[in-house]
């Protein structure tokens, strides 16, 4: 069973999104356990202070190095794994994407350090965090929809997480390509019609139909993930059928 | 006040983020009013299915078109701004960035549709939605996790949401470097100190060390983002001097 930890200064942000949905059955079947802990109750010093000002001056606070550490040190003692991954998110660290978020799902201990609106002082990147982490270029008041974001994107890889009917989403990045359209009833919805190759019945021909579509798409949408992807014949021709619509229709405008 | 619905099937997975923090607070000054919309309560049949098989064949569910086009009108209709943004979560979207989260805080209405591992059909895409989002190349659950993110970010762009206290971590995207390492007291934490400069008292050499460190850090960590910054002179200098060092550290190992 896999344990998720998250250090936050907010843990009543987390109950909704780890009490629902596939996140909820995952803890449910003993998949994967999560604890939520307010690193405040870490913090040494009388006024459970957890942050203070930079040194060197300027705005904003920067959260002590002391009760993440401590913090940190706690749930690894009490930990099976001896190396568990220590998570950073912040908008410097490296990206993620669904190959990282492989990576994580192989390990037996994940611990979220998510701060809010302060910066960490440098000691906690160098010495306790393993990985930083950001989730995109834009700026969250904190790491908490971070966490969430990954721990999302992990969780459902874990073994028997997902049934049959929720795994065919794995296929919008595995493909390498986007997913064609989807249609379904009714056939026609306030004069909206749903092509007529879905409705044929000729199997042949639907899944060329998605194949081609789902390369148009791609090709409008996301062409650089095309960089990486090898194109058969049938889809050399199509490319150069889209390139040619592209063109008349520029000249159209 | 800007309006933001939310259509889901998992309302609850709401409550914490919207009732937490900076959001929270955003609603109490009312700079926000939240809403969040279980779609299902709009489906037009006995059995509230809101999916069905998809046309075709193939495994997995689609979202029905009925419930979300009621849905959207409903919320509309009941709008003082006659355009609401409507904004689809899904991989095959336009890349969320810190730009698109200024534009959208610009609007007085967002709608978002969250799916929830099915696949929406089409006509949703064509004719109700204005914006298709992903927030990165992974996949997660369903839609909410990336609304709450577009979610987060927007707020604390409008008026009076930010304190002065949080209003620096505006920064780290704003300079188009990475910030400078921070650091807090103690000085000098389990053998671990503070760099001599930030005890120094001298703004001058305080600040020309941020400015080096924020530069070394973008180089070693996110190269991509100086293809679309200025140097001036000092940072040439010191971008060959960081040139050199990795140099010299390949030859090392």
């Amino acid at each position: 069973m896999m344990k998720m930890d998250v250090l936050t200064l907010f843990p009543e942000m987390f109950s909704g999104v780890l009490g629902s949905s596939i996140l909820k059955r995952a803890e449910e079947i003993k998949a994967v356990s999560y604890r939520v802990v307010n690193f405040r109750e870490y913090s040494d010093n009388k006024h459970q202070t957890v942050d203070d000002y930079p040194y060197g001056g300027g705005a904003g606070m920067v959260l002590k190095p002391q009760p993440i550490f401590d913090a940190v040190e706690d749930l690894t003692a009490h930990s099976e794994s001896k190396k568990p991954r220590v998570i950073l998110l912040c908008p410097q660290g490296e990206r993620f994407n669904q190959k990282k978020a492989e990576e994580l799902a192989q390990s037996e201990h994940l611990i979220f350090v998510c701060g809010h609106y302060e910066g960490y002082d440098e000691r906690i990147r160098e010495h306790v965090v393993t990985d930083e982490i950001s989730i995109g270029d834009f700026v969250l008041t904190g790491g908490e929809l971070g966490a969430m974001v990954i721990i999302d994107s992990v969780v459902r890889l874990l073994p028997d997480v997902l049934g049959n009917e929720q795994s065919h989403i794995k296929d919008s990045f595995s493909t390498g390509l986007l997913e064609h359209p989807h249609y379904t009833r009714p056939a026609e919805f306030r004069d909206m019609k749903v092509p007529d190759v879905l409705l044929s019945g000729n199997h042949r021909l639907i899944d060329e139909w998605r194949a081609k579509e789902s390369l148009r798409r791609t090709f409008l949408r996301r062409p650089d993930l095309l960089e990486e992807y090898t194109l058969d014949d049938k889809q050399k021709k199509w490319l150069q059928e889209f390139l040619k619509e592209q063109e008349s229709d520029k000249k159209k405008s």
